[in-house]
């Protein structure tokens, strides 16, 4: 890790080599189309059923033909939730959260503005927990679709999605879950599952970017985004991206090879990193539930500095963290996410998320602890906002307790 | 190409080593998510803009800006043909060709059945030319969009795009080509054309599988099919997958280079060994129009005997073609192709296409014209057809005389 010192794998991970080495053999030899009639092709179909074979794995899912490989998250879940709609085109409402991700609520704004579906958007309280009383509300024969992330990219919280989807099989809705940020973080088993779809994408578990999959319960409904070819039994067309599925078939192995790690080693590192951040720290508070929350991801807000001016001095110590989520970077409103915890905007401007994964070691974690407090300083020294309250309460934390 | 000789690069090509070391230091080091604030990201938001202009620079087109890019050619091409009917929501007519790719066609065919959309197939004659008549009758002010094929993926032939996109223009549709069988074949100038949105494929031009581009003329009305996050100006959500489009950029300044070989000597050796075949082995003839036609592409149909027969001996010769296209492939019928331009069933099932890419050898193609005549002889032996039919006159070809 030449360039510095990279926490920000909810963004985008590092490629594991192991997976690369399996990939590269497709670009160059065995780089038929999977569809020929010849051997260029007929090595490469294999490659992409054993692929297949190890997300059902790290998916727990009961067969491998639930599994549809397309190009990434996004895709994935827009694909979900138009298949669902288009399934049941008499339901004409959508669940979702104020938390998800855009590829899920950018489509649902589109679908409320121009194609007038009905969408509830579930709030959260400030530990960014659901409203389950909403939810339950929300719920009827009218729903279609409720799509509810299985761990939040920003803050890492959790949500109850078996008890979600229970909920919404009991009213005949299709339940969709996001689980781009949870999949090789945390173990699962769709087998025993009521979740009907899953998204995960690949460049989020030591994958390549450019390729995702789609988990479809067998006996689901299902309408295809993508049309062409008979590709991945006529659910998405177009020739397959054999060397980035074999990678994440690949990442996907490793994924649970490391599963134990991920919820020891790097726990401990990012629980670490957090504590020695609120030690040294003053009027700083982590957001989220921090009780129930992806093992590799902490968020803290550092209240009266902004974000951005943060990550800059980090990028200069050679530390790569985020503020909100890469995608809406560049914009200096504080993330819907914060907003949806009602996080004060003092406070939400601040919000720094550090995200590990296996490739993170202690001493770039005991790095990072000696360079954060001195970095929040120096900004706060600079800050009118610090200066003027540094007598008040600085805590927002006491919402938390 | 230890493996044999590959003369199926109409359904996928190798990726080239040169493309490929370009692609590897962003799946390991330049990783970064390039909508991040940090070093990682940075550096690969550059080369994403470096593979843009490397694309605009093959299509010739007056600005990178007009090139998005896309997971490949059949989501290039779904994303045009449904942008404009979104654009245009009053006009309910599309016209098409009878030839197109599934990408085009199997979209094409569920607009019609399920959205109520009138879609005008435009039929073509024996040599795969479309009925320009039919084309014009079918022109009107009702009509969204216009999708048709720079050239065919089986036969080759070429259409007279801009000539229909400028009759489209006359009537104020959308022109949209699939050109991902001519991008990196032939010489195009887009900034000097009529044509509205042409569709690409990185795998058909020696870039990896999983990466293509939708070309948008500036200041025609666009909305997007995958909806999310801002990349690619909001016009394709997802994180982009850098490393293929890095490669794709890497492939399209290769295919500029390489453009005068495919047009000289690629196309010398096609020529070479369509007359080497069409001299040795009887009643065999070239589908399509020979005299407008993709340089690397050569279909011939054998008559009075089965492709897929044709396709195992090659095989086993070392050699792979194809039949039909392969994403049709596993089906017995004959191609929708050559069933449009109404080969005699006889022939059409015989028909085997030979498609060569500047990887291909002089050695290469005289051992496969000294391989072929046999096969075909002694196909034939065994084809109670052939025993009765070797008398009559046997060829289609006077048709295209
Ligand atoms: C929760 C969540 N969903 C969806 C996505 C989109 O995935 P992709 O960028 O692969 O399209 C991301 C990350 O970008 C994410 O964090
Ligand atoms: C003419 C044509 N259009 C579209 C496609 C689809 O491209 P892709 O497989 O990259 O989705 C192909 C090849 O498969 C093709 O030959």
């Amino acid at each position: 890790m030449s360039q510095g010192i990279y926490l920000d794998n909810n963004a985008t991970t590092r490629v594991d080599p192991e997976v690369l080495q399996e990939m590269l053999p497709l670009f160059t030899e065995h780089f038929g189309n999977p569809s020929s009639m010849h051997g260029f092709g007929a090595a490469v179909g294999g490659k992409i059923e054993w692929a297949r074979k190890q997300v059902q794995a790290l998916l727990g899912a009961a067969h491998d033909s639930e599994i549809v490989f397309t190009s990434g998250g996004t895709e994935s879940d827009n694909t979900a939730i138009l298949s669902a709609l288009e399934a049941y085109p008499k339901k004409r409402e959508i669940i979702t959260s104020v938390v998800e991700h855009p590829g899920v609520l950018a489509l649902c704004e589109y679908l409320e503005k121009k194609r007038g579906y009905t969408v509830h958007r579930i709030p959260v309280d400030n530990r960014g927990n659901l409203d389950m009383e909403a939810y339950r509300a929300a719920l009827s024969d009218r729903v279609a679709i409720v799509s509810i992330m299985w761990a939040n990219n920003e803050t890492g919280t959790i949500f109850p999605v078996e008890e979600l989807a229970r909920m919404a099989k009991e009213v005949g809705a299709v339940f969709h879950t996001d689980a781009v940020q949870s999949v090789g973080k945390i173990p699962m088993k769709l087998a025993d599952s009521a979740i009907d779809m899953l998204s995960l994408s690949g460049h989020k578990l030591h994958a390549p970017k450019g390729i995702g999959a789609l988990y479809v319960k067998r006996g689901l409904r299902f309408r295809p985004m993508l049309r062409g070819g008979h590709q991945e039994r006529s659910r998405r067309a177009g020739t397959e991206n054999a060397p980035a599925i074999v990678g994440l078939g690949a990442a996907a192995q490793l994924a649970l090879v490391h599963m134990g790690e991920e919820n020891t080693r790097v726990k401990a590192l990012r629980d670490k990193l957090e504590q020695a951040i609120l030690a040294a720290v003053p009027s700083c508070f982590v957001t989220g539930n921090p009780d129930d929350r992806l093992p590799n991801t902490c968020n803290i807000a550092f209240e009266y500095i902004e974000g951005e001016a943060i990550l800059l001095l980090l990028n200069e110590a050679g530390i790569a963290a985020s503020s909100g989520s890469a995608c809406t970077s560049g914009s200096l409103e504080p993330s819907h996410v914060m907003r949806a915890m009602g996080v004060p905007y003092t406070a939400a401007h601040g919000a720094t998320r550090f995200s590990l994964s296996r490739d993170t070691t202690e001493e770039e974690i005991d790095r990072v602890i000696a360079v954060v407090p001195g970095i929040i300083a120096k900004l706060r020294s600079l800050s009118p906002y610090w200066q003027q309250e540094a007598g008040r309460p600085k805590e927002f934390a006491p919402v938390y307790s």
